[in-house]
């Protein structure tokens, strides 16, 4: 996209080549140039707004693409590492090991999680709060790593929980039906259920259901917050969006405040409730606005504990998020075993072209795909080190690790189906229903 | 606010004004002047999307300012002229004569009221929506225009009403709190109900209280189809304004449709039902905008019967208008009678210096507060055509018409007075509780 410095320089260039020997002559030419050129290319510009800057990596709530440099991203944002001394803390306090994402350094950045743990050693009172967009009819892997991690949240803080099923974003942003968009939801809401939430301290709610009341009075204060010119800058947001893209941003910020919610949730009415959010990197945009809204309402700014993308299974290294529309680069929740064992035997390696070179040289882990799906589900650090080893240095093949990891892929997913099934309407009414989430 | 246009003609005439003699200090000095003149000039613009070019006349739902040529405006809007033979058949088919407003030309433009009287005449449904933003303690005779109206409209066609309270707006707008917002709404609602309308299908609401569910599925569609360039373009948005402001248009527009309420109020979930909605000329622009949305969501386009402005008494003719922010320019229902007397007698008139001018040249009407009131107050043709013609013609005083002015009003707001004080908590809870409108 054009900028006024371009379209500035053009005109210097064209000065600049110009060979004219008269200045009547050389106006001529510049006023035909301002009159023909210049004069649209501001039109367009002015329709257009600049979004952004092309850059080897993108990272916004919409778009993942370049190779990301995680560490870049913290920066840009503004997000500080999570480090070891904190990982302790957290381990002190629930008196608990980390989680394999977090002491793997899957979750590694945050904003404000000290402040959530000075709460919690004071006693005080916290939640949490996660959501999940509904595109699909069935989980991916990679959509189940939030809700794995916020469960171990829940249970080591034992601390209520709020999860937002943005319906009516899907309908913004995937022109899905809004039938479809709520029918999606509920389905995805048994696969969550079926993640082993606490049914007494877990509210799961639809935005096309709860936006109103108090949640409503809300958004319109957030949303008077915010300028067109910041949700611009802060989204990439361009005069063609539409306006219910405007206001979904403060859609999404209001579960960060316990007063978004009917009162009975939360104990107390009139108290904010600090409110931790566990994410992925690419959703700060959102909570960074959040952040800055909410000393302007007198609400506590949410702390944040956020994580790398989950990679996909046909793309390499660092790039990109396992996406929903590639059916063959997620392996999903309802795979049969079969699907299963075929998608992790196409996944991209890190391996060697051949036995020779295998042995010789060992995987490239970094590239490896199986290798890092089992750093996130292989539980044993012992055995997670141990393949580290032997793979990297080349005793282990590609198809020893891809045999793993089937085993250990398709255990989980049998024991999620199992729990899925098990999920009825009965419960799925039970966790929608809002009631008190303190008791 | 600058223009492209005018930055190239600024740009040309200091190319016309130079008076170099060699190329190379021409184009140092257009160098200069880009860098040091235009590429800001550019960028600020691109901050304040240009909103519209100065005219005499500003209409718009936020400013109404100088002097109204109200056909210009109709031909500007694209709305139609209401003429005699639509005021005869309204007559016809509601057999009984025409609401004041309507006879005496203040209700003059409309948009589809030919085919709300088709639908009535076919005997099928229609409702009636209007609003009010609550800005004040108490009405003022001009926020009484439209829900006498109204009501009037209630009552010759037999038809529910819904009347959202847009306590989100002033909010958004004029930066009132939200609890004050609230309550203004809530005692505004007793003047409201003060008027006389039928409890039984009349359906007041907040849009804080009622924004959700249903109507916030609605207003998520319309929102979509609405992209904020159309938002800039219409209302005259800029960068700087909230994100607040790009969601409300949808908001006013949702009870437009019928399937933004919930069911039970109407009789047919499925079916559209039409909607006329009484307004002032500047709120045409939310609904052109409405309509323009309503063929995409197969929904059915609201018509309209849209008014004049309400003049204030401080201003001379057409000139704006009447303000809840000067309290001297209104008469307010809750006004005593020696405010009203106060008031009206230091109206702007159209009387003659002297009584001697007076009754040599007749009164200005169409300068004159007092005799301008009188038209939409005086429910007697005969009396009002008198007093057109003496006044008019000398043969009456500034005085005699101030006076009778003050016995109209006084014995309206004494009327209205005695009305809302007979109107308790338990009414309004009434009017504002969702319920069957077509019994």
């Amino acid at each position: 996209m054009e900028t006024i410095e371009k379209m500035i320089e053009d005109f210097k260039k064209v000065l600049d080549d110009s060979t004219h020997t008269s200045p009547e002559t050389l106006k001529h030419e510049m006023i035909q140039w301002l009159d023909e050129t210049l004069s649209p290319r501001l039109k367009q510009v002015l329709e257009e707004r600049e979004t952004q800057s092309s850059s080897e990596q993108t990272v916004t709530p919409f778009v993942v693409s370049g190779k990301i440099d995680y560490e870049k991203v913290i920066l840009k944002f503004g997000c500080t590492k999570i480090d070891e001394s904190l990982i302790d803390r957290v381990e002190r306090l629930t008196s608990r090991g980390a989680h394999v994402f977090l002491r793997r350094g899957f979750f590694y950045a945050h904003r404000d999680l000290d402040k959530i743990l000075d709460c919690h050693e004071r006693g005080d009172k916290f939640y949490l709060y996660t959501g999940r967009g509904p595109s699909s009819e069935s989980l991916h892997l990679g959509h189940l790593i939030p809700f794995l991690f916020t469960k171990y949240l829940q249970e080591a803080f034992k601390v209520p929980l709020v999860i937002q099923i943005t319906d009516d974003e899907k309908k913004i942003w995937k022109k899905l039906n809004k039938e479809k968009s709520k029918r999606l939801g509920r389905e995805n809401v048994k696969d969550i259920i079926a993640c082993g939430f606490d049914a007494s301290n877990t509210f799961i709610f639809s935005s096309y259901a709860t936006v109103g009341g108090k949640f409503y009075e809300n958004v319109v204060e957030i949303a008077d917050c915010v300028t067109v010119n910041k949700a611009n800058s802060t989204f990439g947001f361009t005069g063609e969006a539409s306006t219910a893209k405007m206001i979904f941003p403060s859609v999404q910020a209001a579960p960060s405040f316990s007063s978004s919610f009917p009162h009975k949730l939360f104990p107390d009415e009139k108290k904010n409730i600090p409110c931790l959010i566990p994410c992925a990197i690419d959703q700060d945009p959102y909570f960074r606005l959040t952040r800055d809204v909410a000393p302007r309402l007198d609400f506590i700014k949410p702390a944040l504990i956020e994580s790398k993308f989950f990679p996909a299974l046909r793309a390499s290294g660092n790039n990109g998020k396992m996406s929903a529309s590639d059916a063959n680069s997620a392996i999903y929740i309802n795979d049969s075993a079969k699907d299963i064992k075929r998608k992790i035997n196409s996944a991209v390696t890190g391996g060697r072209d051949n036995l020779e070179d295998q042995k010789k040289y060992g995987a490239k882990l970094e590239e490896d795909i199986p290798f890092q799906y089992l750093s996130f589900f292989l539980e044993d650090d012992a055995e997670l080190e141990h393949i580290k080893k032997e793979y990297g240095e080349g005793r282990m093949t590609t198809g020893d690790v891809k045999k793993r990891l089937v085993q250990v892929v398709t255990e989980i997913v049998e024991r999620h189906r199992m729990a899925r099934a098990a999920v009825t309407d009965e419960m799925v009414d039970a966790f929608m229903t809002p009631r008190p989430l303190f008791e």
